[in-house]
C-alpha cells in the first residue's frame, strides 16, 4: 500500500516535470526521442550512424542515461555535438526532473532534435514519459522473439519498434515477422523498422523516418 | 527522502524472508542458485542445456521470474522437473517474499539444485538477495564490453560470471580478457565461465562448477 501511494507521488512528480520538458520543446520546436531498450540493443550505435549519416543541415542533441560511465557521452561528443551525461548511480529509469535539469545545459536554439537515450533496461523506464514527442523501442534479433510478450509496456507505449542487428539473423532464432505481429498486437498502428548499425541495412529508412517526425513538430 | 525510507523498509522484509528461505535451503540440504541477466542474455536456454545434458541422478526444480506469460517455465516443464512460474506483473524483479512463497509448491525433499530465474534486467534484482548460495549474472557477447563497467552491482554481487553466446563471437566486437578484467575488479577471486548453450561450448565446466558448489553445501 505504501509503495503504490509513493510511485503516485513520483509519478505526479514527473508528469509536472514532463509537461515544463513538453513547453522548452515547443518554444524551440525541437523535436525529442525517447530511446528505450534492455542492455546492449545497440541504442548508442544506432545514435552513431544517425549523425554520422543523417543530413549536415541537421541540428541534433543527446542525453545519454546510464547508471555509471561517461563512454556513451564520450562516443557521441566525437560528432561535436552537445551531448550531456546523465548517471542516475543505480537508479533504473531517467526521470523527466533529470531531462528538465539536462536541458539547461544544452542551447537549444536553432536545434531540430534532441535524442535521449534511456538507461538500458526494458521495464522501469517504460514508466516514466520524459516529455518526449516519439518513444522508439529497440529489440534486438539476439534477444529473442519471448521479449515483446514479456515486457508489453516498454513496446505498447512506443510509437516505433527498431528491431536492431538485423546482420547477426543468419546465426540466431528470430522471426521479424513474429516480432512485427507481436508488437501490432498490443500497439495498432505502430511503426517497425528493421535494421542493422552494424552493415547499414535500414538506416536510410530510419533518418527519412526521424525527418517526417520532425515535418510534424514544425507543422 | 521518502523514497530512500521506503527502500529501507522494503529491503529488511526482502531480508526477513531471505532469512526464511534460507533456513529451508539449509534443512532440506538443497543448492540455490540465482541467475541474473539483461534481456535475452540465454538463462533460460542455460538451463535447458544444464537439465538435458547434467547427471539424471542429480535432482533439480526451477522458480522462473518473468512480468508476464509462463513460455520459460514451460520450456522447463519438458525435462520433466518441479517448475514454478512467478509473474511480477510490471514488477523489476523477484523479492524473497515471492521465493518463499514458491518454494511453498515445491517438494523439497530429495532435491539438490533450485534454480531461480530473475526477471531479465541487470539492473534491480541486484539489490535484493533471495536467499541463494550462489549468484550467477550472465552477460552475452552480444551485449557489448561496456555493461559490467555500467552495471557494476549486478556483477560484482555475482559469485560467477557466465560469459554466455560465445558462438557468436566471430560476427560482434567482444574482448572476453576484457570482460574478464573488469569483472574481477570490482569482484576480486569472482568466477568467470565463457559458454555457449547453442554449441555446447563450455558447459561441461559449467556443469561441474554446479557440482563442486553442490558439495559445498553438504559438506
Amino acid at each position: 500500500m505504501v509503495e503504490i501511494l509513493v510511485m503516485k507521488a513520483i509519478n505526479a512528480e514527473n508528469e509536472k516535470h514532463a509537461r515544463a520538458v513538453q513547453t522548452k520543446l515547443r518554444s524551440a520546436r525541437i523535436l525529442m526521442v525517447n530511446m528505450l531498450s534492455g542492455p546492449g540493443a545497440g541504442k548508442t550505435r544506432l545514435l552513431e550512424q544517425t549523425l554520422s549519416q543523417g543530413s549536415s543541415a541537421v541540428r541534433c542533441a543527446a542525453i545519454e542515461g546510464d547508471l555509471f560511465t561517461d563512454e556513451d557521452a564520450r562516443r557521441l561528443e566525437r560528432f561535436g555535438i552537445p551531448v550531456i551525461q546523465l548517471n542516475t548511480e543505480g537508479s533504473c529509469h531517467l526521470t523527466a526532473c533529470m531531462i528538465e535539469a539536462a536541458m539547461e545545459k544544452i542551447p537549444l536554439d536553432g536545434l531540430d532534435f534532441l535524442f535521449v537515450e534511456n538507461v538500458g533496461n526494458l521495464v522501469c523506464p517504460a514508466s516514466f514519459f520524459l516529455g518526449e514527442h516519439v518513444r522508439v523501442t529497440l529489440l534486438s534479433v539476439t534477444e529473442g522473439n519471448d521479449k515483446i510478450r514479456k515486457y508489453p509496456k516498454a513496446f505498447q507505449t512506443a510509437d516505433c519498434l527498431v528491431l536492431s542487428k538485423i546482420d547477426l539473423l543468419p546465426f540466431v532464432q528470430f522471426s521479424l515477422a513474429q516480432a512485427e505481429e507481436d508488437y501490432r498486437r498490443i500497439r495498432a498502428g505502430g511503426l517497425v523498422l528493421a535494421l542493422s548499425a552494424q552493415s547499414g541495412e535500414g538506416i536510410r529508412q530510419w533518418l527519412e523516418q526521424l525527418l517526417l517526425w520532425r515535418k510534424e513538430v514544425s507543422a
